[in-house]
């Protein structure tokens, strides 16, 4: 039997602690399917005194996640402290200098870093591995990389955020809104105390943009993705979906165009039957669509200490079993920067306008869409107030740069008396 | 860059063309992702002379697939012939023998024969590798072996036989009879015209036998599979399946339970809002669950020619970038006979039993149900025919063997007028 393979662990807080218990319970388990032993050397967090409820007097303890990463009894750096730059990154970085392997839950470090990193770590020969970053327990990365490796990948989608996933299918099942269903998912432990990067979209493009890389072979590009949060979405804005048979969900999607890559993670529409449109609570589902296989999707836990360990044991085992590809599929040399021009393919869009309710407002809003080539499938008028006319409006297919055109010169009429909210209808 | 990995194709069907046009179609991006040129060598199949849409002139052709297997100008052996034994399994064990991996589609072949193949591949050095034998275009097989390798795993289920899905969903679609269903799909190639493989569960039950040997370790076991077709549904189990909320589906369930393990390949209900109540048509899903990570689904195209052909360069990138993993996960001489005395986990069980139409027949049959522990949770009685009393029943968590006892027992009685039917109502 080869020599045992020996991990590092930097950080130890939901995700280090479920890894720690993973490789004490299935210690035999795994020296099976590995054919050599899976060994944990060394461990750093920040609080050595904390009790997390595992044993790890057989581990030697570094305060430096640096020094860890340096150490010569180690094969492997798993590092989930978290944080896109400070120790995490400095940790990594000596860890593939030092010609060790990294596994990072780090969606935000490899988001900004991906490139240097992978760059880094095949100049050393090392590997870098990060599937746990992407979509939780589900062993997306591996599917995309390897098992769909023969097929060019047309589109990639995904719900990668429970947090927004869970707010909005709340939202829908109690007709609660936004802010209250947001408090209870923070009383839950589903949301942060500050949810900006849950709910603006942040977390969720930062895995889409590593998704994007390696499906397309193109550098990382987290700037490129064109986010939009779920803060704006009324229970107005689900329950009319809902009526059109449609879901709200926050969809990522990325796609090669002739004209270069789009990528967007934004609140869409997808209808109530499909895969996305049934998938509730905290959840993940991605998919992937190839000339040759068509569409694959996959679901499972997107979060939590034994389904991201899980995600981390996997590509432990792949390094234990002597795999090494580059971290996004092709060498991080050969990645081409993307062409981020691409207007973004047509789409039906759901529409909300806020009208003055005097005569005429609706032709003028309806002239102006016109205008721009917007052409109207399906419009309703609802609940006026003294002053405004609510009116929501499905369009037919539309380019979206039009579309934004056209909103924004209603937004700037006097006719308007509030932004439009457009969401996408994205076809699935 | 390394040498190019040499590629000998036996059988030129449907998936082989699909795999000589991926080949051809991908040449640069495959080489991109491997870091080397895939290249076909040599073909065979039984007719030379048909035209099959793909050109085949820079290949050698041998019409003994044993010849191909022993080319010394060949790595990798493509089976897709198919066939248990014969030719097929001939040509597989001389490219083993000679040291060379083999990527097969054949699940019957390995539901047979997979330890003795799979010893044989390990003695010699060699991959063998069978993505496309299982779930068609979903690498479900790389998900089990590689991505959850640190769980253990709990429970498999799948419905992977596309035929049977798309007769079970149009007969609830449409209201039309089996025969009726199973004629048109005949009509489209969906179903053979010898379809008792295929609706009897026999194709199904040899991907379950493959897929519960690499989830808990056991030596390939198919005649181990308890196997029921979907011939003896009617439409009338259909629509009361679905009146109380469920579908039925062609079921694969594997478990390891303390007393041994159970493979059950058999109609099931399922309730109709999970995403296996909602797979229509010939869409295979495959649904993992492991102590860490908790359930995993995945679904996509169970057949045809581009979602194999992905399935297999799945396997052929893998073998090029150096992964030799053995076939089932661990080594094939540790696989342990699976202990097959498990007698099932309880279930909820739909019934359908034709009585007598006279007083006291519904009695006496509830009073041997009462008798050997089977307790109804709901009943209904439908449809009297001027003999005929047809009977429908859920009933509590009951224990198969139980069950079995009390039908058996009905079934003799007079009160019983035909054999009765029993639908497991599968827990999610």
């Amino acid at each position: 039997m080869a020599d045992p393979i020996r991990i590092a662990l930097a950080g130890l807080g939901t995700v280090g602690t479920g890894v720690v218990k993973m490789v004490q319970t299935h210690a035999q388990m795994l020296t099976a399917r590995a054919g050599r032993a899976i060994e944990i050397t060394a461990v750093s967090a920040r609080s050595r005194s904390k009790d997390r409820g595992v044993d790890l007097s057989g581990y030697v303890w570094e305060d430096d996640p640096v020094a860890l990463a340096r150490r010569d009894d180690v094969d492997i750096l798993i590092e989930v402290m978290g944080g896109e730059d400070g120790p995490a990154k400095a940790a990594v970085e000596t860890a593939l200098k030092n010609g060790k392997h990294v596994i990072t839950a780090n969606k935000a470090m490899l988001a900004h870093h991906g490139q240097a990193l992978a760059e880094l770590a095949e100049a050393n020969g090392a590997a870098l591995r990060f599937e746990a970053a992407v979509a939780g327990g589900i062993p997306c990365v591996k599917a995309l990389t390897e098992g769909l490796a023969g097929n060019q990948i047309t589109r990639v989608m995904g719900v990668m955020n429970g947090t927004c996933n869970y707010i909005l299918t709340q939202m829908e099942d109690t007709g609660a809104d936004y802010a209250d269903v947001l408090k209870d998912a923070q009383e839950l432990g589903y949301a942060e105390a500050d949810p900006a990067f849950d709910v603006g979209g942040i977390d969720a493009a930062h895995k889409l943009a590593l998704l994007s890389a390696t499906a397309f072979g193109t550098r990382v590009d987290f700037a490129g993705v064109k986010t939009e949060g779920i803060d704006k979405i009324t229970l107005t804005d689900i329950q009319h979906a809902a009526h059109m048979g449609y879901a709200v969900k926050l969809l990522g999607v990325a796609r090669m165009n002739e004209d270069g890559l789009e990528q967007r993670m934004q609140p869409c529409l997808v209808p109530h039957s499909s895969p996305l449109g049934q998938l509730d609570g905290v959840t993940n589902m991605v998919v992937f669509e190839g000339d040759f296989v068509g569409q694959c999707v996959f679901s499972g836990p997107g979060a939590g200490e034994g389904a991201t360990a899980s995600a981390i044991m996997g590509d432990v085992m792949d390094i234990a079993r002597g795999l090494n590809i580059p971290a996004f599929g092709v060498p991080a040399t050969d990645l081409e920067a993307a062409d981020l021009s691409a207007s973004g393919a047509t789409a039906a869009y759901y529409l909300r306008l806020t009208l003055a309710d005097r005569p005429g407002t609706f032709a003028e809003a309806a002239r102006i869409l016109g205008e721009h080539d917007i052409s109207i499938d399906r419009m309703r008028q609802y609940d006026h107030a003294a002053v405004e006319a609510p009116v929501t409006i499905v369009t037919h297919a539309a380019v979206p740069e039009h579309l934004h055109r056209a909103l924004a010169a209603i937004d700037a009429s006097e006719v308007s008396l509030a932004t439009p909210v457009a969401l996408r209808i994205e076809a699935l």
